[in-house]
């Protein structure tokens, strides 16, 4: 099915990479939150190079007529790991917006499983461009989970802060980031989503 | 077109039996609120049931060859559903993370739209599975008007809270779960646009 | 590529001048906000004449066998512009809604961007029907970097409203009005997007 590594799967390749490099970073950031600008501006650049990877696909899409899966299949994925990083770029800019500074256990949590999640798109990808779709699965799978346990973190939350939290400025900032969070997990799945489709319809 | 009812039509149509079942146990518990975990524990038990299906028709794809109607249609249509079934899950668990235990006449008012719009759906999935597809359109029609009363609806109830509430805890609470049950309608709106476009290919 | 000027055609750029309509009539409202009810009628009168729009392309496409460009082009695009209109009516009923009767700055520039997002759709529809496709592109791009102009607005205004306003309620009224304004030009780069593979697929 696949000729060579082409440019096409280096650039999903290091979106993955970026993907890890963010939320590693990301999670880091939630454990110091003492440079609030520095951290977002830097998650910002990130969130750049990850548009750019966007841009170099679309535009080789745009002049080559052999991709070595459906165009459609590289745009879908393309946009839904550009969303992943969005989501968690939003995140980092709410603790900016909102001065957060005050550290968080939950957001500590989301954070982990972000984290997880991002490696096993990382080397979900890995195996797509290796030509070796069934290995995938195990990872889509594994990310379905962690959106799971992130679904779990979100009720736990946000129970938590209805019953402790009586500012109601200071609940409104929270419940965000914790609902962005959760949502960068559900980003995440539809990642996991368009990889099993990409599975589904080349096996 | 179609053969003899087969494991996606039946299975689809167990999805309508659950939608129908899970927003009409969450009619009756939002005129009760006096057990929270009981009802957000049933109403996720009923949620996972409706994954199951997802999950079923997923697998069943994957090995199929012949379809009764196009793959895509088959996904984008299970999908669609178990989205309604989550956004309803989503609605009964924020009674329980908001210890919300007060009834509310709008809260009602939605949950019969809602009961209204899943009765429609089913109705719409069994003449699918009938390959009656033009008799489909009434009920289609029918979900698009219940969206817009809900639309209506989510203008009434928020212009009340925020006239009347004061507590902005309160205020938080309430409108987001009219919000969500508004969503709810939105979800329906798409299985009914699904239906629409599968009705468009096939006739 | 294309025929003569057909009726997919007519109602797109009837949508694209309704668009343009609306979000200036949006745009005169919000520096005036003394008839909070009339404004959100009027905005609710031009969005109900976009879903006839939407509803005359359906029942087109449902009769006709030979399309300008490809029915899941037109449709796409449909739907993508409904949601434009969708999203500033959401807006507009947001004052009347929350009785919001107080100009602000960050609004003003928000609906002098989504205005001028409109002029580039409308424009960009306009030679889609001339059928210069590589034309649009220019207007794809400014569309992008209007979003991105909202964007930085929401930032900016939301960091503002955290810092100085002090109720929480006046708080969520103002987020919620940015964020939809936002979520508006969101929707503009959607067709945007729509509009880029169209190109891709046709030149």
């Amino acid at each position: 099915m696949f000729k060579k590594k082409d440019i096409f799967f280096t650039t999903l390749e290091a979106m993955g990479d970026t993907l890890v490099e963010a939320t590693e970073y990301f999670a880091a950031g939630v454990s110091d939150l003492s440079n609030l600008t520095a951290f977002a501006k830097r998650m910002k650049e990130m969130e750049s190079q990850c548009d750019q990877f966007t841009h170099t696909i679309l535009k080789e899409l745009n002049k080559t007529f052999i991709t070595p899966i459906e165009r459609e299949d590289i745009m879908a994925l393309t946009t839904s790991l550009d969303d992943v990083l969005d989501g968690i770029e939003a995140c980092a800019s709410r603790f900016e917006m909102y001065n957060v500074r005050e550290k968080d256990e939950y957001i500590t949590l989301f954070a982990d499983v972000i984290v997880r999640s991002t490696h096993q798109i990382r080397k979900a990808i890995q195996l797509l461009t290796q030509k070796k779709l069934l290995a995938m699965r195990e990872h889509t799978i594994a990310i379905n989970e962690l959106e799971n346990q992130a679904d779990d973190l979100l009720r736990v939350s946000v129970t938590s802060l209805f019953a402790n939290v009586k500012d109601p400025i200071e609940l409104i900032k929270r419940k965000e980031i914790y609902e962005r969070l959760e949502q960068t997990t559900d980003y995440c799945e539809d990642v996991a989503n368009i990889l099993e489709s990409i599975i589904m319809r080349n096996s």
